[in-house]
């Protein structure tokens, strides 16, 4: 059972760092380990306990949840400070993610604690996925994938970004997802030449591109994925731009592999992009990792020296934004295997098919 | 215009707390001033200046949107240690909200000050509304109150929570919605003792009753949810629920004006519930502000001594949730006015309306 496995890999690495209490803060890390999936809450792992700190409102559902786990209520009487009393001693350290509390929180949580607290970066026990989690996400990879099939005849000059982009909400739902896992991003004509713009009531037009970035969440884990369709025959220049992100785009692909750092990865695709003369316009990571939040280590950025692993799950997206032109981004997420990679999301990339729409109108 | 208003306001609230400078970081506290909706980047405020600091990504845009302020391009070249610089002296202190920065993004940000950094409140920026932003809280409640109108029939044993809940975000969009505010609640049955139940594939059955809690999103503004429906002719004790929760939510209501402190307010609700024998099972806040985010000041805690001014906007829900029976929560949004209150949510709230779903089945 991957809980079991994650706590004994948080565990070895405490011993390694000798780390001997750590506090999880977040939803994310805190339901990896315990189906705590709230902002509020705590969990305590020492090296002997691991222990849920709740107020009365989720105290029993915890309790449903974790029958093998101490679960401790906190009231007035038993307050977060007086648990931590108990399980850390003043010459210990207690450990938590300064990048999951607000400042206001991490002061709040030092005044609370009788040990000092000290920064660790808990992403290093969500970074790689156990079995279970891959299924999950491969699970939400092929919801996107069967959304995207479902909306692709709507797809058309006439139809709003906001209409597509509410179709896409309903197709996530309607194909197993829970919900899509960010605000879906649809940008058509010049507005293409936006990373991130929100859809508008701006209608597709004949002769445009138009990019569609979403993700579903299955079971709290996420997949997501970017298509740019052409509607009709679009200008060369659009087609040069389509063609350098394909090819930046399955080349960083087919370099996954255990041991490849994130920016040698990032680098395969920056240097295709640059060599063919739009460098300047690729102004985001190539990637970033994926699982219960849709933005979580690794960064695939050119800064990032981490080398890939086994069990990570990946985002390959690199896209080309030239203002007053459009824009292109196809979007891919990567699992690293032992011995290379699989892809997860499978939607059709090449130009063929991604310009088809053509034959329905 | 709100946007100049709101700039006056900050301005005289620096100068009575002789604060120099400010910098604002949450995308509401930025989309309020600067139009900046976004986490990325921030507003530096001082006596003089109003200044956008973003990346390249961001800066074509601002301009755009604010053609009469300042926007600078951060680079490698021109960090924000460097802005930041030129705008303070080391004998002035920047100000900024400890809770909206996670405590690695503060200790960042000290390190590329030249002057003290200091936590301050930003909540003052936003807990007044103008004209311009009541208008648009005001048509977020009536997509609320559409959508809920359009999904009614819906409402009936059969259906799964998890399905109600797909048709709401529909019915929003569809409504006028951009989206609903927050991930919707639907719970049914004994999972009605749950306040915030994400839905499941349960269905709704008779003699149950159903709690849905949602809201929309109108040009960034939200609106914030909640009825209680009988599935057909339901149990004494959970009738008993239902009047004493509309009878304290109706009370609450009445008594909103300027000048109540919120614990008085949130004492109204308190003691109908507590005098009825369900004190303990009211295991919430009688409310929360709302704006462009879906919970901020003021909250209306039994802790909290602010008293009411008009132009703010709560949300008046208390609730009753009895394990192994059900739960009842009635939620509107109340716009506090120079002579009371002006209740947004319109929704039908009383017995005979939230009941006559028994005539469907």
């Amino acid at each position: 059972m991957s809980r079991q496995q994650r706590l004994n890999v948080l565990r070895q690495h405490m011993a390694e760092h000798r780390m001997s209490a750590v506090l999880l803060t977040d939803r994310f890390s805190k339901y990896s380990l315990a189906d705590l999936y709230s902002a509020s809450g705590y969990v305590l792992v020492t090296a002997d306990h691991l222990l849920i700190l709740v107020d009365g409102r989720y105290s029993a559902e915890c309790r449903q949840n974790n029958p093998n786990t101490e679960v401790v209520t906190l009231t007035a009487k038993l307050p977060l400070a007086e648990v931590l009393a108990q399980h850390i001693s003043g010459d210990e350290t207690l450990f938590a993610d300064a990048s999951a509390l607000s400042h206001l929180a991490w002061k709040t949580l030092e005044n609370q604690c009788n040990a000092p607290l000290q920064h660790w970066d808990a992403s290093v026990l969500r970074v790689h996925k156990y079995a279970d989690e891959i299924a999950k996400i491969r699970e939400a990879a092929a919801i996107a994938d069967r959304a995207l099939q479902a909306i692709k005849p709507l797809i058309r000059p006439g139809i709003s970004e906001k209409a597509l982009a509410d179709h896409i909400e309903m197709a996530v739902r309607q194909a197993g997802g829970s919900k899509t896992s960010f605000d879906t991003v649809v940008v058509s004509g010049l507005r293409g030449a936006l990373p991130h713009g929100r859809p508008t009531d701006k209608k597709l037009a004949a002769g445009e591109l138009v990019t569609i970035d979403f993700g579903a969440v299955f079971q709290h884990y996420c997949s997501d994925m970017t298509r740019t369709f052409a509607l009709g025959s679009v200008s060369s220049e659009l087609k040069t731009l389509y063609d350098t992100v394909l090819l930046a785009q399955q080349s960083a692909r087919d370099a996954v592999r255990p041991g490849i750092r994130c920016q040698e990865l990032d680098a395969v695709a920056r240097d295709i992009i640059s060599a063919a003369g739009f460098g300047e316009y690729f102004s985001h990571n190539l990637g970033h990792g994926l699982g219960l939040d849709v933005h979580e280590a690794p960064a695939l950025s050119p800064q990032n020296t981490q080398p890939l692993e086994p069990g990570m799950v990946i985002t390959i997206e690199p896209g080309i934004y030239v203002p007053g032109l459009g824009g292109v981004r196809i979007e891919d997420d990567v699992l690293v295997t032992e011995s290379g990679s699989e892809v997860l999301t499978k939607s059709p990339r090449d130009w063929e098919e991604m310009s088809e729409l053509i034959k329905y109108f």
